[in-house]
């Protein structure tokens, strides 16, 4: 079901205001049987006070047993069915770093690699060149003109760079010049659509020109004598947030692959937030001017990925610590989820539910005395797809309209 | 949404071990109001520390209130969807009793019945002729020779039989002989779809050269000197578990009905077990050489067939009792569910959901201290649908890679 044909149609206007609290990788596991989760750890006095007024449940990211990156989390949470829009690989990489993809952009991942004398790959990553030796290289290959198309070369890190092509007319069905192989040379970056295809033919073009071009900049390097490029994919067509929720959407986020994650559903990125306390005077500042706040907290994740439980543990403590600021601009709506999640335990992203929080003053209640994976579980939301979030916020806020009469 | 499509792409191998053990008819119904269901009026001591230790849930089969027989049921445990891949009525009764059928055959089950003088049925079921008067019948049947087709002839139970067609092109859009009403001839059976169905036309040609062929054996039968045939259909084209999820499956099952949906999804078939302790055996012997064990226990279904309550409670504690051999192999993942419900209060399959625990190492714990279908309602996973328990599998193994970057 695409909740976007019913919230485009029911949609209404009133002065409610929404706020999002992503607390990414939120989710996770106790270290040892019986134990607490890094949430259910953590003393988190407002987040319990907002489960206790408000209505909980368990969100599944995409469905039961996916594990989501963060793109298709968060598409997910936005409301935007993860299994029907895709963010391609060199889409999302460029989104990643900052790059603002505009429409018909084709960008791709590139890798240095390490070519042997007979032009066979020997290194697919250049011996893992670090940042500081492959950024001035990045620099160089911007100096590549391909006739009729704007390139756009940035680094990313270690080997990895992202090329974007921009010009009228390109297409995205490319395949990869990365064999994934040693000792074989690499691919040509054929079309791989039909012929007719002439939009991924001037992309493959473009690629083409550009390796070559690069190969030639390239040649006196040791290690990074070489290059791939892999996942080319277009900017995806997401109906934006005016459109599908009618909200004014502001997105205040630290790092860049969030910013572009909402730029994508046509949120407004706000600010340069370096903490989030600098989120929270965003949010103030900006409180007249939108309808809708989505606020990103990375490092739930970061500490989950580093397998460090008590570092989780604070920064969901931190996280609850900003809970009275938000709650001071008396939001109609404020909700608490993550976009999958990260149990330290694992060090990587999981499938497992994410405890949500929704408080508003049409919450019905529930049994949940406190935030957490456990209390989840007898939660008024019960368990429920990610896609259903926004529509539940609208709800909640009053800006749905009767279906049907 | 076809999880087949997910975890194809996803699926990764590494070197845990998944066991499956599906107890069939699992969930149950009190007797009286406010009673223990079956399932928890039993001893069950080694399923509930799973349940203390994993994740549970109530599985629906197919959808709320909707109760499956054997195949939609498999299928659905196996991870595919029911509403989406049928198996018609032939080849379920062929599969039932152990015929291995390829793809092109076309199954039919047949019933003797008694023609009056004039040709027209007087009894649909051959006035329930015994099994012993019918498999010599069957017998005879297996003597009769049509060009181009191979005809395989097999007693089922009773007035029941089956007969599968082999031969290259055979369709299986083909109308029923029986006429399911008493005082009127058989149909004829001809093919159902357009003119140019000439696949099926060849299957109604061996199906009425099949019945006349037939009726001239059984002529001076007093009881069976007739026949129907119903539920044409070919072997079902599912995609095989080494695909859709690269697992080397070993199905290990005393009925020919559960070996035949086994290998129908493609696990190969394992021994000839007539206990459960036999099956357990057979897990142990086989234990390097598949990924995945589907361990199929009859008893909890026939038990609540026969409207036992006190049996069912004992076969549940006779699994319950092979716990501990399974956890000794120390599986990665040990799921114990089962197809669907059969309490013995109403003596057949029902709709109600099926208790179902996860028990691994990457569990999140839930509230759950027994296996029983009040405390899985407390549990983890929720009301989940049956298509997502092999996900739920596969991401508790490792199996599953991350979705999206």
């Amino acid at each position: 079901m695409d909740m976007h044909e019913l919230t485009r149609d029911l949609h209404q206007k009133n002065d409610s205001k929404i706020v999002l609290l992503v607390a990414d990788g939120l989710g996770g596991l106790p270290i040892e049987q019986g134990g607490p989760t890094e949430l259910e750890a953590a003393h988190t006095p407002h987040l319990d006070e907002l489960a206790r007024s408000g209505t909980s449940g368990s969100m599944i990211p995409v469905a039961p047993g996916i594990t989501p990156g963060s793109g298709p989390g968060h598409l997910g949470l936005f409301g935007y069915d993860p299994l029907v829009y895709r963010i391609g690989r060199g889409a999302l990489e460029a989104t990643g770093i900052g790059i603002e993809l505009q429409a018909g952009d084709v960008a791709a991942r590139c890798n240095f690699c390490t070519l042997a004398a007979d032009g066979t790959i020997a290194d697919r990553r250049a011996g893992r060149i670090s940042t500081e030796e492959s950024v001035p290289l990045v620099h160089r290959l911007q100096s590549i003109n391909i006739h009729g198309v704007s390139v756009v070369v940035e680094p990313v890190k270690e080997h990895r760079f992202v090329v974007v092509f921009r010009a009228a007319g390109l297409g995205d069905d490319v395949r990869d010049s990365d064999p994934q192989a040693l000792g074989v040379p690499p691919l040509d970056p054929q079309p791989l659509g039909p012929v007719e295809d002439s939009a991924s033919a001037r992309t493959a073009d473009a690629a083409r020109t550009f390796i070559a071009a690069a190969r030639t900049i390239l040649a006196s390097e040791k290690k990074a004598n070489g290059l791939t490029m892999r996942g080319f994919s277009a900017r995806p067509a997401l109906p934006p947030y005016s459109e599908v929720y009618g909200l004014r959407a502001a997105a205040i986020a630290v790092y860049p692959m969030y910013k572009g994650l909402a730029r994508l559903v046509g949120m407004e990125v706000v600010g340069q937030p370096a903490t989030l306390a600098d989120q929270i005077d965003l949010v103030e500042r900006n409180w007249k001017a939108y309808d809708f706040f989505f606020v990103h907290f990375k490092y739930t994740d970061s500490t989950g990925e580093d397998g460090d439980f008590a570092a989780k543990v604070k920064r969901i403590e931190e996280l609850n610590a900003m809970v009275p600021r938000i709650r001071a601009l008396r939001p109609t709506v404020l909700a608490v989820t993550g976009d999958h999640s990260t149990p330290s335990r694992l060090r990587t992203h999981s499938w497992h539910p994410v405890p949500t929080l929704i408080a508003a003053e049409s919450c019905r209640p529930d049994a949940c005395t406190r935030f957490g994976e456990r209390d989840a579980l007898t939660g008024g939301l019960g368990h429920f797809e990610a896609k259903y979030l926004m529509p539940l916020l609208l709800a909640h806020a009053g800006r749905l309209a009767k279906f049907g009469a």
